[in-house]
């Protein structure tokens, strides 16, 4: 596919750099686009690696300098405008129907364009919405509903009538609506709470590959519209999340726990059940989250702490073994000092003092 | 499904306030039950709470106070017979035979009541026990076992021959019996360690979505009766784990690593090779144990070290940067005060001292 | 199957001890091997336990002290070599051919020998390599590329036309060519960025259970040659693993790290997006690498800093809370070392000091 810059920049909301008629062929990086393609650089990149790329023309942050005989197209937001670009070039997948290898239930609703790949399963009620497709192997339990224009990836199993809201993306092998992990002790083994409830996922939602998102013991899992969660993460029984929440790689959880909208919440950080984390919070990779974070706060380390004395105290942590040793040379100075004081002191008081 | 309160008591065991006799149709949690449902409160559970509920009933601790117009249905153990009375509502799957889209090999050896579900495949000679589900897309290995009343998720993976025992709950997208992760190094290339062991879970074990149990090198990787696991759990190559032990989500245990009965592991530990954990051990979320821990235990941090110690350490640690200035102006003081020390030598000694 | 010792030697390149002909049936440990099974031991096996085994023979570390009675086969890798014996006994799997239930597309290039089970999914264009093994409910999507040899689980996902070497490994429920994580904020939502690249996975690399590599979003996100990841692990788009590494489980790399050749990244480990670890480097379980690694460094803690300095911080960490007691002992030991001193001063300056 070739699409003409001009046409390009019209389409994207750029303003056209009025060169040569240019054909673009696609998008890369600035290191390995070619005189056909189109980068982009933002405001921090380095002038030389802008200037070393051969691509047939850069979009560039307002303001980057000039090169000679290299094309810029200034824009406010040039990685936006770039990915904005880039889905010119992206191929719609066309529906390919119900697979006859596919295992769909006659009362499975199922509405116009959709493609249900082979092996796949639909059980029993489920709906599925328009142009949605569910790839191979995938595992559509009874009474689950699917928005349109979703993609759930192969060998996903989505179960417990959970509800998946429009545009949403399932990765491969994403279980969603799970058993929540609910035991009381009964004197002689841990008895199963029956897990009851189910799951919503709001519009736009993408979720990543492994990941898995439990149903609620009683009422709803929610993860709230435009949240992104990246591939083997945890969301456990009764969580609830809120709009455009990011959660990285291997997060986990736990129960009831409450996130507000714009928490960004990095990779492998674990969260205690029932905390509530307030909107726009930054949670660092690794933390341990035990107790409630107020919003907009910006923690780090297990327990998770505020940011800054996170890193004061690694720092003086660093610092601590050197600290050991200044205190043990103190401990020898001060005995010393006592010991010179005792034998001034004992000196002064022997001396016949003819003015006391 | 609508059952009689005074049917309800008498069926777990609870005695019955003697009151009206109201319709029962399900349970929920204080906050959410309506005038035909059950909720349950704890002894901790605050007052106003129980007394804003809605419920029909409650059932609650002990001695918990009264509330007007409120009935109580007063219970040594309320979560667990909340929970009792929450399985009388679940209406039991009924056996929906083999699916004709299921691919389930001559040999194998399928008992009376199993249901299996589209595109679920069973190989060579296995057997599955009575009434046991095996939901779509699950892949069951030639060989392996299964007992009766068990769930196995959809596209769960069971190979290397395992065995698992009665009324096990296994659910999507985990595998049992992948290789072990064993190699040595052979000069130039790290070289497969061949897996020739297989995995036993016995009775009662539940194993929740995207867990991995990895086949012993030689022998049995063995989870022991009883013993609960959460999502997205590694348990690797020739791993004992006790009765009834907990294992939260996403933590992992390394090769032949032993759990005794009744520990707690939480979210996210890791524990190193060939350690052994004594019964009843407790291990605090995202803690690393690279040591061998005693009997009944509580350990936290990594390396992981007694709670107590890992607390005083951590809240030690959030003093160290003021203790760093401490020092500081210490050693200032100190030498001020050696420096009086000195001048005062330097006059006692310079004095003509009469008496000495 | 039955093997005799000298022919076992003869083929392994184990010198033989001349005794008298042995049949042995199999492999096993020092513990459990009976009298037609070998064993192994390193040379710091402990030589009682080497005595107590009922093994027909033990492959033993050069130098390792005889035993009466037990026949001894000294070599200078004994690991290695028992594996290769082990590798004797293994029974090829034989080619079951294309299963009718399975679902191959008419346009992908099968070769000989290949193995594809029951409700496996091979998509269009797709070319599978001789002789390798697809298990059931594996999903191969379009245009992916396998090599010979390889075996793919059940329930495996490969996508974005990724390409598989050679001799590789992928166990069950992994997923290889899913998304990368990437997003812009577009002023009310996360967009997301197109994710356009692809996996090369090359020879001889085996990924365990349940793990995720997802496609570049521009170019290849690369697992060089013999590299072994296990469980669970996590490798970003466009991450690129040299040769030989090992990735133990439930470790995750961010977009764009950059491993070098024969690295060892232990459990849980987690490492910052474009970080770039050099060759040889070893990191400790659950570390938090967030900066470039220097060649053959090895690392501990979160972040991640050198071994020896993580040690000697967490052994000072432990005496923190003593020091915090000393600190204050000598704040009140300065006091009164400044008071006695300050009372010596004024009993100087108040004498009448003949001398001055």
């Amino acid at each position: 596919m070739y699409l003409d810059l001009s046409d390009i920049c019209q389409r994207v909301g750029l303003a056209y750099d009025g060169g040569a008629r240019l054909s673009i062929q696609g998008v890369s990086t600035l290191g390995t686009a070619g005189p056909n393609e189109l980068a982009f650089a933002e405001a921090g990149t380095p002038q030389p690696e802008v200037a070393a790329s051969r691509a047939g023309a850069v979009v560039v942050a307002l303001g980057f300098s000039t090169v000679p005989g290299q094309r810029h197209l200034p824009n406010a937001s040039p990685r936006l405008t770039f990915v904005r670009i880039s889905e010119l070039f992206l191929v719609p997948e066309p529906s390919t129907g119900i697979d006859p290898r596919a295992a769909v239930e006659t009362t499975a609703q199922i509405a116009d364009g959709v493609s249900i790949g082979p092996c796949a399963v639909v059980g029993a009620g489920a709906r599925i919405g328009a142009d949605t497709r569910i790839e191979a192997g995938a595992v559509i339990g009874p009474g689950v509903q699917i928005g349109a224009d979703c993609r759930i990836g192969p060998n996903v199993s989505i179960l417990a009538q959970a509800s998946i809201g429009k545009r949403c993306i399932i990765h491969a092998g994403t279980t969603i609506g799970g058993d929540g992990f609910g035991f009381v002790w009964a004197g002689d083994h841990h008895h199963k709470v029956p897990q009851l409830g189910t799951v919503v996922i709001e519009d736009d939602v993408e979720i990543g590959c492994n990941a898995c998102v439990d149903r609620a013991a009683f009422g709803i899992t929610r993860v709230g519209r435009g949240s992104k969660i990246d591939n083997l993460v945890q969301i456990a029984h009764n969580v609830v999340i809120g709009e455009h929440v990011i959660l990285v790689s291997q997060a986990g959880l736990a129960g009831s726990v409450t996130l507000g909208r714009g928490t960004v919440v990095s990779g492998q950080v674990a969260v205690t059940d029932h905390v509530t984390i307030g909107p726009g919070a930054r949670i660092g990779g690794q933390s341990g989250v035990t107790a409630d974070v107020a919003a907009g706060a910006a923690l780090f380390g297990t327990p998770a702490r505020p940011l800054k004395q996170a890193f004061r105290e690694q720092s003086a942590l660093a610092r601590l073994p050197g600290l050991l040793k200044t205190v043990r040379r103190q401990d020898a100075t001060i005995e010393a000092l006592a010991q010179r004081l005792s034998a001034l002191e004992a000196t002064e008081s022997a001396s016949d003092k003819p003015q006391t």
